[in-house]
């Protein structure tokens, strides 16, 4: 699935593993089922005991990895990293995990997320001397965790992560421990599973399942795991608050097959669909979904109507980047990117096509456009989340509030913009419902998209934008 | 979609363009569309009007294009083909379309299908002094319309085509002149439709939908359709039989968006979904499809039975050829190959496992396997076709009699082979109602590998094989 | 050596190997010490005794076997080929050997040379029926071998031999046995080497050295040879006459590490050299050589006049197809493309600058003027070979008529146009000198380049071009 | 030319253009001509005024950059760097320029040579709180410049300068301006020329010629050159001492075309053949070189005995990585790798085998038998160069001291150990006298390799051996 018609993107995925002979194989295909959350880059660090190697590239996962040795990448300790990227931000350098060497030994870190107080961090280490080679907030954590200085390393790490401000999931390998830790509202995905005797993260479930992994459990909001070869350790450096994990990972960022915060992702869209159809019923024919992050709230919406759930949109898989883009002459004479409708189904009905959710609106009036010319009747938009209405400062990539069609907008507007019959959105309420079953401290979302309520903030936070993850 | 996990091969699927100055950029573009049709090669030979040019090569439609330079490849007319291959048949010399020259012109040949005398025929070519260079049967019609020696092509080309026995969609390229032409039973899927003023025909209507063209008839059993920039000119080479077109593409082969015969394959597979919860209902929880093809009918089950359909298998996007297997120790070890199962979903339940077919059953077992591993309590397998006990002489690819699981064993039998609580087959008269909407002589299936009920034989058929398509 | 800066190219070479257990790889071996023969594609047949298997591309030999697998191409016996090809002659279909498959066994042929009554052949052929896939002359010989129908392969092969006018070295692969022949003159290079109990023939003996196969003899001219597990065995389909050997083998297109005709390349081209400076005295400082063909004639001509031999021009040595061209204006501004002159030898000198040849007198042009620029002071250009005046009919791609420099214009308008101070070429006579040992019946050169006297004609010759080799 | 064949190999070659609108590209060509000083990677810092982006990669300079986008690459000033580089060192991170990014500016850093008090440094800066992200000399540089602290950057550069110790060239680049540096007794080679007004500097004056440069003059000892839109400036950071050039350079490292310190290296190459010729005769039939960088010493030898120059071995010109090595069991066979004698010319002969060096002897021995298997009567080798017995702290990778041949035999043990017939080397002061033309301050070479008169030395010099370059 490459996100890539969306605005909103992910920003990075995880993966760590200690105790596996073949780690850097393992890394490799935790990083593939992870492969969704970035395609810019990707990379490995493996630790055999004494020393750190490196193997990253530009590209999808593939493209990385058949460029290695897995000889060359001996060790039984690894963690990797999959990286979304916006143009021009550094390329190659950018590129996680980040490695850093001493005499007195090396440092690698992987991370998802924001830091909010990297600017003013970044100055400060700058003012004192440091030098920074990337623009990744993940450097800035291995300024602090070295300027620290305490005399272990967990000490050191757990100084560092209380200076920073923001939404992380973040795995760090040495020589001889893994560290893994979570922000203090748990606001990304971050999970431990075992292989046999093997420890491993990731930032979703799917990595475990297939590389043949047992879930264990999530890691806690504050949680600073330490694993190495005398077992798991757990200290926290943060008090325990609600988590508040991040609704747009159920609704459109996540695979459906992951349990996010021990809920299925599939299942909790599909409760979506449910709640949207009794929140915003359709006349109509039959229920479409825009695949592939919507299928499964259609089958609810579908289930709960009555309605029957057709494939009425097909989307094409073009094949890695050596896809040959059509001239934008082919493209006005109707060659088709990634979806088509399928005239056999749509023709002449009236059609409720669900969608996870609207950023700008230019690809809602788009598949809107080819269903009418696919010969659709009527098309009602229904969208399985609440109006986009606010910036997102932890982690994830949307656009700006000026080009969110919802936050300048009415319901009305939306639905003469894109061309839709007519259009509904899933209350706050119900999106909160789909996914949570009880609101104990273990449990919550962060809806700040949604609703402007936002669990973390910062004083005197900037608008200047670092390279996320 | 990789068609490797299945038994069953489709094989090959083509593509022509008369009339638009893109010819060769469009039918890059209709090819992507059937790429599932055939992975091991692809091609296209373009008209300028006074010569032929060719473009072909091994793997995937991206890989052989991007070698491409479309601008060495201008004309207003192309004929394309993907191909589906065995090991060791020739590798690029068998690669279509194949393109003859001469000095009084020049043709090019694209074929799905399979001739049944082709031994027969070569035999008779080769002792009268002709030279093959392919083991494709696409070369054997070439000689014989050269031998024919008619006035006109039209006559040579349906002198040849009343030699060949068996299922066959052909598209033949001249510098003047576009032939098309179908088996007298229509058994393999062939379709015209317009951009504008241009004609484009391929084996499913799916590549006209990704190129902006418009469907407009089914190429007849028996038909040989001449396009040339005087229109388009229709002759017959056979006598008008019903049509028997390949049950096997509705029920697997062909990509749910397409319109085979004017049924739509996506509807087609729910009523076969449907009428199976008719006519084999299972106590369970809930109901799942096997990816990608099953997802059609296992919708329609749920939908008739009442059961929630759930996304209980995850079928994992391994991008292109690159990706690097995991080794045997790996996989033992739980490493995954295509499908995951998603134990949020299946675990403690009772599942309903909706495949297409079943060919050796090796598939069917691992999946049920997997499942079981996931917490599925029960899982009760149903197939929307009905037992596959005979082989395909008309193109498909499928496993000798040997292999078929269910001509070597009972209902019974299969599901303890398989590992399943339970096990049913929909009926060939279900299959035959979902696909069929009456039964005129334009409309009728070939269900031979279901009921050994053969459309077209051969005297003397030998069980030589030649490279199909 | 890319031979693209000459308006001369060879075209083609052969190898083949008969017993040895890894045929495919020591052909690949051998096509790497060929490639100075051929750029544009490459390809191996190998027979395991049973049957034949093909791997063939477009492309340098190392791109094309990249992507072969030595384990699907196991047998005792192989023939290869390399391809120099002009633009939109076929691509894939022409590159060689090509490959004959029928009933009653398959055959696989690859070919350096000329055939030039290759067009009536061909309607003679396309009359009776025959159709040709390639515009090859190869295939040629294949209908011809097909159509004569002796009970015997070699009865056919010398039958077809006898039909065919030109300059030629042929290959020819069966399940069972290996085939080699040479033109009535010898007007093409083909030897015959041993690898132990193996046999091995290729167009030129530096094939040899690269797999460690030790040289045996030169094939005769109107000999086949043939070649199989029973050893070799010699006949002959012409009668015997003087061979005429093409002089630019030996002025320009071979290796100078290859014998040709029992004659070092390397050694003719400084004798050609040492003639010339005494035909062709220069004043001057110092003498430098065109890379890399010339610096053998370079070095003969500074050992026979004193003058110190410098290196006064470098070839930029861009590796594979992948070099980025510089842009117009670059290469205005001095963006250099092949060749640099080195300053700090000719600055302020009087240089003769030693070349093999001169077709078009367009590199000469620039060469000069590069030295110039560089600071030389005068440049006396010496060419290693008498002008060329004619056309080529045996199988070099050299310019037409009415490009070449020589045929239009007396020796001081060559050096006015060139901008040389002055000019001479090695005469007929010293060539010949430099080359040949004695005249015998074994010896002698194919001159009709520069003289004119063809040693091979044909009534009714046609300019039509089919592909060479 | 890949260095692969010897056990000294090059670290590192460097170019920079300041004031052309077609930078990156400009540097490409002129990394390209620098190729044989680095072949593991190569990168690419532009300046636009305002920002720096950077493009690098594992590989050659062409499968490096045929993955850019010049367009993505716009700017006046650019940096380049090719890399020679050992297994395990880092790989991407360590593939230079490197560039560090600050609030107050970027800064990009180039370099070729060795730091000697790198550990030392290391461990203060690391001390103090630095990270360090590679293994990099040019890491270390760069955090001194910032420690330094001073108002302008020319002030800090400066101070850091005068704390390493070592032979280095450093390019060095920020938004507005571009720095150039050379160690104080000038061991590297750097040069400066000009392009229209644009500035340019390189390694070698090879990488001039190429994009049509001008040679302008070299790089003192001891110099910072600052060069931005008002101009070059000049300042010193160290003492004004003689020069001491690498001999090395002239010897074996640098291309024949280039001039190194106004002294062309063919030329110098030819004069230590000369002098060979007089302090070694032979009593033999002919002179041979081992290509590519002995020819020009054995055409000078030649010229001197009056000897014949011949082509007595070929290079095989393997074509970048994809090249198939020959299993153990061909090579045994005979399959060659890199060389191949020329039976035809050494046959029976008495041959003068120059090589301008010898390390380890391997290769010196594999030579010599191949001639000897070639039929060479008898093998003289004379050696254009004293024998290496000491190690090399300033930036030549060449063997420990354990493994040179020439610290640990004598002449006629080494003679034996190669199957030599006899073997002599240059005098020290013979190689002297054919690189300097005076020995004034200006000029002077390193020669301590051969003599162990190191002309920089460091108190507490470590063995550990930090990545040079």
């Amino acid at each position: 699935m490459l996100a890539e018609i969306k605005g909103i993107n992910e920003e990075c995925g995880v993966f760590g593993i200690w105790g596996h002979e073949k780690a850097a194989e393992i890394t490799y295909y935790g990083l593939h089922a992870l492969q969704h959350r970035g395609q810019e880059g990707a990379g490995v660090v493996v630790s055999d005991g004494s020393s750190l190697k490196v193997h990253k590239g530009l590209g999808l996962v593939n493209d990385v990895f058949k460029r290695a040795r897995f000889s060359d990448l001996s060790g039984h300790a690894a963690i990797g990293h999959v990286r979304y990227g916006t143009q021009g931000d550094g390329g190659i350098d950018n590129v996680q995990p980040l490695l850093f060497r001493s005499q007195s030994g090396s440092m690698a870190l992987a991370h998802n997320g924001n830091i909010m107080n990297a600017y003013k961090l970044r100055g400060e280490l700058e003012a004192e001397g440091s030098i920074l080679q990337t623009s990744s907030d993940t450097e800035v954590l291995a300024h602090l965790i070295r300027r620290s200085g305490k005399e272990t390393s967990e000490e050191s790490i757990s100084d560092a992560l209380q200076e920073v401000i923001g939404a992380y999931a973040y795995v760090i390998l040495k020589e001889d421990k893994m560290y893994v830790a979570l922000d203090p509202r748990g606001i990304r995905p971050l999970s431990i599973g075992k292989i046999g005797d093997a420890y491993v993260v990731a930032s979703e479930t799917c990595a475990f399942d297939i590389v043949g992994a047992k879930f264990e459990r999530e890691v806690l909001p504050g949680e600073l795991v330490t694993i190495s070869d005398k077992g798991i350790e757990s200290t926290r450096f943060a008090l325990r608050e609600q988590r508040r994990m991040c609704a747009m990972e159920y609704v459109y960022l996540s695979r459906p097959d992951s349990d996010l915060n021990y809920v299925n992702v599939h299942a909790s869209r599909k409760r979506m669909g449910i709640e949207l159809a009794k929140e915003a019923p359709a006349e109509a024919d039959c229920v479409i979904g825009v695949p592939d992050s919507s299928i499964s709230a259609a089958i609810g919406y579908a289930e709960e109507s009555g309605l029957p759930y057709e494939m009425g949109i097909i989307k094409n898989r073009y094949v890695g980047r050596t896809f040959i883009q059509p001239s934008q002459e082919l493209r006005e004479q109707g060659v088709k990117m990634k979806l088509s409708p399928v005239r056999g189904i749509v023709e002449g009905k009236r059609v409720v096509m669900i969608d996870d959710s609207i950023v700008r609106g230019t690809t809602s009036r788009r598949i809107v456009r080819l269903l009418k010319e696919a010969g659709a009747k009527e098309v009602h938009v229904r969208i399985a989340s609440p109006p986009i209405e606010n910036p997102c400062y932890y982690g994830i990539d949307m656009s700006t509030n000026d080009e969110l069609i919802a936050a300048n907008n009415t319901i009305d507007e939306i639905a003469e913009i894109i061309g839709a019959d007519s259009i509904a959105y899933l209350s706050a309420k119900g999106l909160e419902q789909a996914i949570i079953k009880d609101n104990t401290i273990n449990q919550g979302i962060c809806n700040a998209c949604f609703t402007g309520n936002y669990p973390v903030t910062e004083d005197g936070q900037t608008g200047i934008s670092y390279t996320k993850c």
